[in-house]
C-alpha cells in the first residue's frame, strides 16, 4: 500500500528534474486545447508494477488527466498486451510521458525479476527477499516492486531490525557480545539478526539468542549443515552474490530465505510504451 | 562539476531513508568512541564514478570522517584495487556504509558499461549518448557517470532543447509545421531535434531547418542513406534498442551520435566493497 | 504553459512568508462565515499576466475560493478595466490579497514592459529577449511574463545552452579555444553563443563554430558592420545597456535579437487593485 | 541582521533555479584547478546593500571561494568605486557570479532609493517606510534593504500587527466595532492601525483607541488638517502612491511616517559589475 | 483560523514520522476493501480543540475518508460525548489514528488547561495568555490551543513584538538607553513591553515609553503596588511561575494579563479514544 | 545516537518558527559585536537530554557560538548545578535562547520522569518502555530521551514492527488469523506483537506464534496469570494507563516491559535556566 505521503516527494523530484524550466518543445509545438488517448502496452512478457505510481505522475501534472488502469499490479502480461490507458490534454500527457514510463519500467522490471526468481524456488518453503542495496531515494517504491513480484521485504532501513553483520562482530569481539550488547540496547521488539560465514559460528549465533542467522557466502553443502545444526532455533538466510546461483539448489538447503541485492541493484527496466492519438 | 548545491538533497534523501530513526544495530553494538579506518576495494574491473558522492554522503552524516580517493573518477581499475580510503568514527562509518556503496556501485556501473560501448566505436568519430530514461531523481547522476564514462551527454531534461518525436509530429501535422512552430515559440538558443522513422521523411526534416535529425529504429543500411541524404546539413542520431546492436557498424553508417536508454535504465552494479578495521 | 508541480513552490513561499502566524486583523475583526465578491481592475493601461498564478494562490490558501479571469494573459487591457472576478470566503480573499495582487503587478509589469519594447522593433524581423537578469526564484515566472508580453525568451538557465563570455574567453586563451573546448564536453544538443565586443573577435567567432554571435555594448556601426561580416553564418544578438537605446535603430543594424536584462532587473508593477463587497 | 536560518532557503532556490542541471559553459571551457580573483565595482554611485548574501551565494556553492567586502551595507560608494573582492576556483565564480550580481544589484537598487525618499525629509521627523509590496519570497531581503537605506520598516507580515483598512471596515461595519474586535481578538502585544480615507473617519479612529492612523491618499491640506485633529494621540502615517510626490511637502504636514510601495515593487537594480582575472 | 499553507507541513511530518516506509501491521493484516466507521470520544471532561487537525491528518492520508466533527473547537465536552466521526477506508483510519489522536490530544489538553485557568479569573478584567515556552515545531497549534481555551495570546515569535528582558537591559546598560534603541530600530508598528524585576525599575520603564510592562517574579503585593504606580499609563503583566499560584490573587492586584509558560510547556493530554467498526 | 540528517529538520523549523522575520528586540537594542558567557542551570534536580540538540540549535543559528557541556545527556544534576556553558556573539545567543531551553527542558523532563518509573522497578526484570503517543513531529528526540532517562524504546513507528491490536483483530476475525496474515505479508525481520484483553486471548495469541504480548488494561492478579499461561514462551509487555499505577506491583506480575504513554504525552519542563553575562 503506496501512500502519496511517502511517495510524492519522489514522484515530484522525477517531475522537476525532468520538467527543468518547461517542456520547451511541447510547449512550442502543442496547440492550446489540443486532447490525446494513449495506451501503455507491454512490448515484452513482464509483471506489471507502479500503476498507481503512473497515476500520481498525471495527476501531480494536469489534474485533468484522466488515468484508467487495465490490469492490477502483479499481473503477468503478455508482450502487447495494454495494461491502461490515459486521456486527457495532449501537451501534459506528452509532458509527463518519460517520467511515467520511467517509474513503469524500472519496477516493472524488478517485479518480472523477483517473479522469475520465486517461480525458480517454487514448491519449496523458501521465499525471496531482497536487501538495502536499492537504489538512492527509491527504496519504498523498489521494496513495493518486489513484493508485488512475489517475494518477501527484508528490513526497510537501518532502524527496522538488527542485523549484526561480520563489522559489528569485529567491533564487539564476538558474536555473544554483540548480541548481548543490542538485547540490552535496542528497542524492545527488534528481531536480532546475525551474519555468519562459518560452521563454527553457527552455534555461537545460536547460543547468543539471535532469531535470525545470515548465512554469507557459503556453498550449499556447508549451508546445509548449518541449517540442520540450527534445526528451527532460529530463521535462516542464504546471502552472498545469490543472482548469479541455482536458486533451487539453495532453497533445497532447508534455508528460510535467499536475499538478492541483485533484485534492485541491477534492473533491467521491462519494455512498456505509450501509444498516443491525438483529437 | 557536480555542487552541493545541485547533488546534497539526493544525498540527504538517500541517508534518511536508510536511516529512518536511528542506525539500532550500530547504535546498539558499537562501543562509543570507536574509530575504524576502511578501504574502498574494487571486486571487479570497471570505470569508477562517485567518489565525490561518497565524501558528501559521509561530510553530511558526520564531518569528522576523513575520506581520501586514491583515484579519480573516471579512471578504470582492475580487480582487487583500493579506490578510496576512509577513517573516522566506527560507528558513523558503518551507519554510512550502505549509502555509499549504492551511489558508487551504480554510477560507477553506468560509467563501466558507457566506457565499454565507447570502446566498441573508438577510431570512428560517432559518439554514445544516453537519454531521459534515467533513475527518477537520479538524472544529475546518472548524467554525470555517462560523461565519465566517455559519454557524451544528451539532453538534460525537457527545457534545454527542442526534441520533436512522432507524437509532436502528428500533433502539428508533419515535420514542416512542427519545425516552424518551434522556431518561433521556443527560445532563441535552443537546438531544434526532429525524430524520423523512415528515408521519406529525411529529407523534409533537413528542409525544415531541422539542427540534429535522430534516426529512429532504422536498420544500418537504411541509416547510411539517410546520413548520405542529410550530408553535413544537421548532425545525425542513431537510435532505438542499440543497446543490443554491432555498435561499430551503426557507427559505420556516418551517424554523429548513437543514444542508448539501456545506458541508465538498466544498470548493472559495479562491484564494489568497503573492508574495515577497527581500533 | 506553467504547470503547478514547478510554480507552487513559489507561491507557497509568498504565502507562508506573508501569513506568518497568521493574519492578525483578519481572524480578528472578519466575521466566521463572512462571503465576498471582488474585481481586479487596471488601474493603468497595460499588457495583464499572471491570471493564473492568482488563481493558484487563492487555490493554496483556500479551496472554497472562485476565480473567473474575464481576460487572458497577453491581453492589453485599458484604464478602468475588469481582469478578473473573485468571489467565496471575506477571510481567505482578503487575507491572499496581497499575495495576489504583488504576483500581479509584477508580472504585468514585466509583460507591459516588453510589449513596449516590442513594439519599437515591429516590422522589422529582430526579437526582444530576457537574460538571466531576474529576480532571484522567480526566473520561470518573469521569463513567462516576457514571453506573454510578446517577447522572445534567452537561456532559461546555464544549463541550457552555452554562452562563452569575455571571461571564459580569457580562462581558455581564445574565442577558438574556447568553442572547441565547448564542442568537446557540452551536451550534443546544446547551441553555442559567443560574446564578442569587437569587429576583430567577429570573424573568429564565426569561424570557430559558433551558433550565436552576441554583439556587446557596440555602437550601432559598429553592429551593423558586424552583422554585414557575419552574413547568416550565424545569429546575432545586441547586447548592452539596450533599455536606453533606440532599439528601432539597434534592430535596423540587422541583429536578430536584442536582449534586454532591464526587462527583470529593475521592473516597475502594473497598478492593478482588488475592489471587494461584502454578504 | 539576517541569519542564514531566515535567508538560506532563498539564496539555494536562486542558485538551483540558475545552475539547473549544471552550469554547461563553465563545466566545457574552464579547466579544472583555474583560480580568479575579482572585484565587484559600482558602475554608478549608490547605497551598497547585500554584501552577506553575496558571501552566502559563494559559500553555498564552493565553500573554498573566499569573499572580502570592502565596504559595509549601507555606505554609499561612488562609480567606479571597489566594493568586495572575490578569489577562489574559477569556475565556482563564474557559475556563482550571476545569482550573487542579481541579488547585490537589486537590494543595492532598494536601498539606494529608500536612501533618496530619506533625504527628501531629513531634517523633519518624518520617516520613510515600506509596505508589503514586495517582491514574493524575497521580503526579508528587501525590508532589510529599506533598513540598510535609511528607512524604517512596516509590518513584516500579516501576522506582527493589526492593520485596519477599508474592507475590513466594511465587514464590521465601522471603524469602532472594528477596532473592538481586534482588542478582544487579537494576541494583547500588537498595535492597531486604521486606515481612514476622510476627515470624518480621523476622529472615529482616535476615540477607537488606534494606536497608528494611516492617512490613505489624502491631499497635503487634509492631511495637515487631520494631524492637528489626531494632535499626537495616535502615530500617523501618510500612504498612497506617494513614490511621486513631493515628500518634504508631504512630511510638512506632520505626518510620522511616509509608506511607499514603490521602494520595492518597482525596482531599478544598481549597476554593479564583477571584474575578474585569472591564473 | 489555520489554513493549510501554514499548518501542512507539521502535519506532513508528523505522519511521515509514523508512517515511515509504511504501517506494516495494517497492510499485512487488514484485507483491501475492507470499510470502517468510528467515533472519536472523550473519556474525561475537557475542552476540545484541534478538529480541523484531524481532519487534515485524514485528507493528506487518505482522500476517501470522510471525516465530520460533532461539536466545534472550544466546546466543553463531557466524559463519554462523542465528538466527531470518521468513516472510510479502514486501512488508512488505522493507519491514520496515533497521529490524529495525538494532535486531538495534546491540543485538547491545552484548551482544557486554559480554560481552567481562565475560569479561576472570571468575574475580572484580568486575561490569561501563553508565551514561547511552546513545543519545538508546534508553536502555531498550540497558541490556537490556547486561545481556543479562552487565553488571549502573547507574541507568536520573535518578530512581532519587542520584549526588552533583563538580560537586554543589561546590554543596553539600562531600561530608558534599550527602549530608546527599540524605538529608532524597530519597524514602527512594533508595541514595546519592558520586563522590570522591581519596583525601582517600574517608574523608568513608564517614563521610557513602553507600551507593556511584565512584572516578573513579584509577590502579590509588590505588584499591587507596581500596578498602582503605572496607573493606566502602559498595560501590565505577570509573570513567573504563575502556574501553581492562586491566579486570581495575581488578578486582583489589577493587572491585565498573566502569563504562563505551563500552559504549553508541560500539558497533560485529554484522554480521547477513537472507537471503531468494520464493514 | 542523534545525527544532524535525522534531526536538523526538527531544529531548524523550530527556530525559524520562532525568528520568523528576525529577532526584532536584539535587533534593535543589542549593539553590533557585543559578545556573551552564559551558563545554563538547573533549577531543579533531574535527568539532563538534549545537549547535542542545543549545541545544533547554536551552531545552526550562528557558528562562531560556542558552546560546551558540563556534564552528559542522562547525567542526574542536583539544583544550581551548571550543565553548560555557552559563548559568543550576545545578539545570536539571546536570539537562540528560548528555542535551546525549549528543547533542553523538554526532553530533560522527559528523561527525568523516565527514570522515576525506572527506578519504581529497579531490581526486578522488567523495562520501562515508551510509546507511539508522541508529540508530533519530535518523536525521534523524546524517544532518545525516554533511553536517556533509562527506559526502553519499543517500536519507533508503524514499519519497524507488527503490533496487531484489537481494531487488527476485529478486521481479521480472530487472532490467529491476523497473526497468520502478518507472517505472509509482513518483511521478515519484523516482531509480531498481539494485543490481549483477556485470559481467554492469551493462549491464542502464544499459539498463534506471537513474538511479544501485550496485556492491555488488566487488574495485577490476571496480568500475572497470563504470565505463567505465556510462561516464557513470548515476551509479555504491560500497557493501560499505567502512569498512575504501583509501577512495582505490575512489575512483579512477572511482565517484561510496562509501556507508559504518558512519558511523552504529557511530559513536565524540567525547569532550566540561562544566565548570561555580557562584555
Amino acid at each position: 500500500m503506496l501512500y502519496n505521503i511517502t511517495t510524492d516527494h519522489i514522484i515530484r523530484q522525477a517531475l522537476q528534474e525532468d520538467i527543468g524550466m518547461g517542456d520547451m518543445t511541447t510547449n512550442s509545438v502543442v496547440p492550446f486545447g489540443k486532447q490525446a488517448n494513449g495506451r501503455f502496452m507491454a512490448k515484452e512478457k513482464g509483471v506489471i508494477c507502479g500503476l498507481s505510481v503512473v497515476r500520481r505522475v498525471f495527476a501531480l501534472l494536469e489534474p485533468e488527466i484522466r488515468f484508467s488502469p487495465v490490469c492490477r499490479d502483479g499481473d503477468t502480461v503478455e508482450r502487447g498486451k495494454v495494461v491502461a490507458e490515459v486521456s486527457g490534454p495532449a501537451a501534459a500527457i506528452l509532458t509527463g510521458e518519460r517520467v511515467a514510463l520511467n517509474f513503469l519500467q524500472r519496477l516493472s522490471g524488478i517485479a518480472t525479476r523477483t517473479a522469475s526468481f520465486a517461480s525458480m524456488v517454487a514448491g519449496t518453503t523458501t521465499v525471496i527477499t531482497d536487501t538495502r542495496k536499492t537504489t538512492p531515494g527509491l527504496r519504498i517504491l523498489e521494496k513495493y516492486a518486489v513484493k508485488t513480484g512475489g517475494g518477501t521485504n527484508h528490513r526497510m532501513n537501518l532502524s527496522d531490525g538488527i542485523l549484526i553483520k561480520d563489522n559489528h562482530i569485529k567491533v564487539c569481539g564476538g558474536i555473544t557480545a554483540a548480541v548481548e550488547s543490542a538485547k540490552i540496547h535496542a528497542p524492545r521488539n527488534m528481531t536480532i539478526e546475525v551474519e555468519v560465514e562459518s560452521i563454527e559460528q553457527v552455534e555461537e549465533a545460536v547460543q547468543s539468542g539471535a532469531d535470525i542467522i545470515m548465512l554469507d557466502n557459503m556453498d550449499n553443502e556447508t549451508m546445509a549443515e548449518a541449517v540442520k545444526i540450527i534445526n528451527g532455533r532460529a530463521q535462516t538466510e542464504a546471502s552472498g552474490n545469490m543472482s548469479g546461483k541455482d536458486l533451487l539448489a539453495v532453497a533445497r538447503t532447508g534455508v528460510d530465505m535467499i536475499s538478492i541485492g541483485g533484485l534492485t541493484h541491477s534492473v533491467r527496466a521491462l519494455d512498456i510504451s505509450l501509444n498516443l492519438l491525438f483529437r
